[in-house]
């Protein structure tokens, strides 16, 4: 009897988008504002879900406390009141589209999540956009 | 041609979580402050998702009226206002999280719902804690 | 690494159900006040999902900014402010259930997409009635 | 020792903007495409607040149940499913503007609610244009 | 230059809607389910307003920061996850409706704030009531 | 019979809080993770509220199209993909608190609406913090 569990979380953060490789008029064309050499920024929303067994003796898949302390632990305090571009070494070299920051975070808590636990990351960079990843 | 068609409602209870096989000490540990012995409650909103064909006389996979009324019946009236420990015979030795709650509601509609058609019940426990279920 | 990409949106439109095959009394019983000859509205909330490899050059799947202006030509600009039976000529024999608006705009936005992505509708009615369409 | 309570409600409804002393192009150079005759739609929220001394007896200014009830007679069972313009006296000659639905709104709920308590309505008719009205 | 700031927080929480002095009969007629004796529960959401001067060395009328604190050592610490009629002296002998909650948080956050600001309390008990208090 | 009208919107920037006559140290301790020098950034919500007289011929206190074209001339276009410390001539030396930054939003726009108009501002910074300006 498997069940997904959700956690809603979400930080604050700077970022610009561009491809080093590319010229600023490239860049430009692409990116339109959001190349914005002096970045500007959003309140990130995000959804973590978690599908496994419900463990019979708590009635848990996961205990959604834990699962928020990782998240603050591994996302939050990583990422908020950050400059995506300047301070975090996960896009020293990525574009921090939403799709590539949503991949980074399914890969941080991946690797904190029970193996037998499938993991899907559901990503809010405005009201009006937004990415889902389940994993490679 | 299968389409999902999803009804939204909500219900306002009561409850504790605890495993009776523990003692107060573990439980506490466990379930934190969710162990309250005098209860707190939750105001909870329900997505149910119903999946089939399209009726070409009715343009519907089923009439989101009826879904609704069911809802009220079985879900709604079962549960709103209710303390679900004391008052509600399905949680009388049942933990009720937010996961096994899912499932019980998922029991109740799947007996009234066409067997043809598939069933997914999402549940909010809170704005920032929810579970999915697809059935067993 | 395929990850979704979404987009919501919105559109403000009349109409009525009805099987233009049955009596009055017939469609007043199955579609109740949705019946209504003159009419009654919504305001549609879109969410197209669009599902593939994240291009490594830009760091997207599908440049969301070209997502919304496919959306405001060929769904927005044909449906807002519209009555979807009088109106629209997708509508003229096929009832405007929340299940066949969805299905019509899967089909417009099929044709525009890129073939080696998924799309998927999410189409609100109201806040509490909603479908869902993967395609046939 | 004054306190407001408000209660929520909605209803969905069509309409068109006119002013039936007008050409139709001055109608269409005022009103845009909201003077499309044949109609488009809205889901409204109604938010509807109620201020008053609490009584100590009950701990209320307004039992909100029977406040529902009052919008559910007088302002949901008239306007809910409806064309405003067609089939309600309200609108026969009152342009249907956000504007104009709170004022009719208020006049409606303000014979019905207690002489001592002031009255505001609240009236979405998108999720980005609503409108306040708190009496003459 | 007076400027109003606003902090939403929530809190979870189980009641019972009675007056002590009545009869069960009378107390089922005026408050219905509320007054279920096993107790029910809602998700308490709450704004905090404060109206004063913007200080002009740090561009704040008051550290939200700060309004956060007090917001969680006062109200959420003392109401979340606890049974308001049983475990908060507050409610021993004050019927927990949400306009008498608002006056409770009002008074106890009251003595806390900078006497030349304004406060204001809006309670949500549940998406559709709700109370403001500003003060006696 | 006044009526306010009201129009929401939204632009995401990035910010950094600080006072420059204080020393790092000192902004540290005020504006905590707010002054990280390398910025980050929100999505602003944004409502305005315009109060006056309903127009007869129209039902309009004001056209919500234009409005919304105002706002978005005078504000979107301005601070929306900016950086408002460095790109804003507004906040060169004013801190960008939401306090401030409803100020200045306030003032840009009372000079294109007409006089005989209230105007109000609120501006979320997130979905927990937020101001409110009703003028000087």
């Amino acid at each position: 009897m498997r069940v997904t569990v959700c956690r809603n979380s979400d930080f604050n953060a700077a970022h610009q988008l561009l491809n080093p490789d590319w010229t600023p008029e490239k860049n430009r064309e692409v990116f339109g504002k959001c190349f914005n050499p002096n970045y500007h920024g959003h309140n990130y929303k995000l959804t973590v879900k978690v599908t496994g067994e419900v463990d019979p003796e708590t009635g848990y898949v996961m205990d959604l406390k834990k699962l928020d302390d990782l998240i603050r632990l591994e996302i939050h305090d990583r990422f908020d009141h950050r400059n995506l571009n300047l301070d975090c070494t996960e896009f020293k070299t990525l574009n921090p589209t939403v799709e590539n920051i949503s991949v980074v975070i399914w890969n941080l808590l991946r690797k904190k999540i029970n193996a037998g636990h499938e993991l899907t990351i559901v990503l809010y960079e405005t009201e009006r956009n937004f990415a889902e990843f389940r994993g490679a």
